[in-house]
């Protein structure tokens, strides 16, 4: 399906659920694709970090999306994260994605090697020319270490290479700056990039963004919560600001899930991770709450804490 | 006079105005704090990094604050800085900044040294019990080079040895864990640190702190608008955030004027600071537009550009 | 064939020609094994970063990595690198690589996530059982943003799951240590790793690195110059430490080549590939100096310079 | 006294004894500076890093220089850290150093703030014309966050304005740069900066920086095992390299005791100095190990650890 022009709303970056030999877990994917949908969201991003992509194989990364793909059945947009080190890379996953049904592409910047603001333009210009599918820039410092640099971005949202920026950089003054060059709140359909979107990937401060002009927002939290994403979107949709941040305050409170697992103990994505598919599994949407190898799983306490945790925030569990 | 508790407002950094020699032009500054307090800011930060409190010396600190103090003459809490590399020297700035009058100390986790929380924790409470004075913690991480970890806010914040954060860390995301954590908007004033301030430094996002509960702001941008963010302030208190944002926005175009001085000729904070005493000057509200040794000063032509800047701003230059 | 333990010596990371349309060129890179070969290096190590192995697809890993097998013909052993965001995606490579005949394996820590040292030992103890493959531990922060930690080297060097560590950190303090911690110089013999072998991957300190007790040295450079590399390890086996400095100092100065593509026209990498590129085709060794996209290339009175140095090295061009 | 050009040797930071008050203990620094003095060191550098400069009031560091001063007498020439934020305070600084006898100044480049090449260069320039006193460039990322630039470096050595570098970097391959680019071992009588002097701060790198061509070094381990470093430098200098470097692998051995104090109980400084420090009263230089507040002091436990290292150094305690 065509990606909407702005692409707006909440678009949750999907867990990849796994069985204890690590392959993809059809049945638990589907189900919860289900209850993204169920929630309201208007997007679904398939193989992002929060989805483990750097985690997998080429084949399982094939099955997921293709599952998420057959899951969405065309009621919302599913965008496909190419995570890969350089462009001849990326583009081979581009070419899979496509081939399954992705309806947008989304890309970091190289990483690995030590690149310049030209070579990571060129990047993402070849890979809009070569997919022609819609691409997302998604700005990760800290997975790829380096910024995206405000010249490029708006550059390639102003020439029409990218449709979208994904800002997981965690740096909302430079978001606003974004927000500002490529026309703001008022004059974004008049703007110098009409139908780019900006989507925040702070699961944090989507009211903050949200009231900066973001189109929308990638909560990784938005797997276990998805509905009260959407019904921060709304009221923010809404003019409701209050109602809005309210319903941040809510999330950011259940975020503290991610704590559970101490970095003492292992990575944190590990426990950030790990915290969002014990939830779901508490929450009966998938079947195993396993995260890929090498990744050291939550204890049995850590998984009993975050029940806790989805009990406060009105989300009881149901094992 | 007693700093209100909860801090609350705009509270400017207030910039140092220097003489072609290097040292403080007192006049000017007096002027500024003058321009300040027209502008309806509710406190004065003096010695702060946007005061270039890293380039003056012990003596020429002395007579930035005295300025401060007296030209403030009790309208408004002057906070000060004591800014310097562990407790011992932070100890002796405290010391004179008490003696000159100052209302509150802002003070930075040690930095040059590698310091551990427990010591970070020390230092505060060591500052605290010695001075008297209600301590304000400075996380800024572009300077000190770590961020003040959330627990010991907290810690500090619940046991009484902070008055108030000020944070610059520009991570939105886990300032709002701060105050979620420290009771939130609604639960503030019967929350576990009742009095207790949180002030964003982040002069780009400050609807989205206020937004998010933060009490106040310190913005290094203020000194040249110190109205614009009093407005911005006041439609936030007032619950009309489509109006603090519009307010934010105009704002954040001005604050490119901190991008004219370019990276490949000065360093950063050069280039920011230039900007804002060039803007001053252009005002008139100060003498002279020099920052201090070693840095670059701006060029003619970009001190023109922060003119145009100004303008159109609707701040237009009167020279 | 079976590692050497430990492995000795100059074991170069083979550049990848590359034809215009960025496919692998196997006669080129025939032509570059021979040429490493008759400098006389002890081992070569294929698809590492100088080997643009972030910038090859898996089908142009497989085209060089076959290549170089062919041509070394069983007369050093061939290293190959398996560099992955993590272990999943790293097995895959390491099948690939095994099936080829690679003699032994060459992995980087996780990157793109965080990731806990447990987490990292569990990697490379994964790597190391499913293939039976020697398994290089390759430590390289500037890529992969974090240092291999001491404890987990030295554990997974003492059980036996590490044949050796590449060490491309740079912190050659951090490199004594590892030295002195596994046995050391007099010590290794009988030390509690004896076949474990430590190569330095900084080519700006091989006579240092092998004054401390290290085994070899995988020099980038070393593609340019494999003679120049020998004849300073030879020099230091033989205890002339004099002849080695004056030799390491030679090829410091030749390494001043990649500076030539300056920081503000490209990547640093690029910088540097291009110009050992660049000076391999000036030695008539490869037919193109192409570097992978999106990698901006030298320009030519850059790749003219390049000609200049290898002349005042003693390394004439052929054109 | 003059300084020697190029400066040579063993040159400490001399540690800052310090009572339980956290005053200068000026009975256990002359002791210590008669104990450096009879293990053949060839310089003293007061108020370094290691001597906890960032934790002394400007009236302990006059104490401290004072003490140096007096109880080196002319034996060998004394230097002084003369280490702030930026320029203006350098300044004042150094004016107090030369005043109590300084015979050369160590600075950094500008920290907390960022700061320019140009800047940079400016800093020492400005320090070299002001005080007349030989000027030492101190390049300590770790503290100051940025690296002194090659280039910079180069040109102030050239031109005069620097007598020495102090290279703290850890960067061992940039030091080769420094080393080759300033002339090299061979050619530096007449080089193109013959007087200049570069010290490796490096203390487990120093057999292989002499090897590079340097001219001695700053260990902070040399006030523990003075001896053992001018045993090194000595077998350096007469070409005995194997010797050398057994000299430096007992040392690194040796150095293992700042680990002792765990990383997650203190700041890792706090760790490092406080081994030298209670190695020191181990030893029966000093009268208290105590370290400067608010750094965590070694547990009893660690303090015997400490004696423990010493003793398997062939340095038993004597208490």
């Amino acid at each position: 399906m065509a990606l909407p022009a702005p692409l707006r709303g909440v678009v949750p970056p999907v867990c990849t659920p796994l069985d204890p030999h690590g392959e993809v877990d059809t049945a638990s994917l589907t189900r919860l694709v289900t209850h993204l949908l169920d929630g309201g969201v208007h997007g679904l991003f398939a193989l992002g970090s929060t989805g483990e992509v750097a985690y997998l194989t080429d084949d399982r990364r094939a099955t997921a999306l293709e599952t998420v793909v057959k899951a969405a059945d065309g009621r919302v947009p599913v965008l496909a994260g190419v995570i890969d080190t350089t462009t001849p890379r990326v583009l081979d996953h581009a070419r899979a994605a496509a081939a399954l049904g992705a309806d947008a592409l989304v890309a970091t910047a190289p990483f690995y090697t030590r690149t310049h603001p030209r070579e990571i333009a060129a990047h993402f210009r070849r890979l809009r020319a070569e997919t022609g599918l819609p691409v997302v820039a998604y700005d990760i410092p800290v997975a790829v270490h380096h910024k995206l640099p405000l010249p490029v971005v708006q550059e390639l949202a102003e020439d029409g290479t990218l449709a979208a920026l994904k800002d997981s950089s965690g740096d909302d003054g430079a978001l606003r700056r974004v927000l500002v060059a490529l026309g703001g709140r008022t004059a974004r359909p008049g703007g110098p990039a009409p139908g780019f979107a900006v989507l925040t990937g702070s699961e944090l401060t989507v009211d903050a963004a949200l009231l900066a002009g973001a189109d929308g927002v990638v909560p990784g939290l938005g797997n276990v919560d998805p509905a009260g994403y959407v019904r921060l979107y709304e009221a923010a949709r809404a003019g409701d600001w209050a109602r809005a941040a309210a319903e941040q305050d809510r999330l950011v409170t259940l975020f503290s899930m991610t704590d559970i697992g101490p970095e003492d103990a292992m990575g944190r994505s590990s426990a950030a991770l790990g915290s969002f598919k014990a939830a779901l599994w508490l929450l009966g949407v998938i079947d195993h709450g396993a995260t890929a190898f090498p990744q050291i799983p939550l204890s049995r306490e850590a998984v009993a804490e975050v029940g806790r945790r989805l009990t406060a925030a009105g989300l009881p569990p149901v094992r």
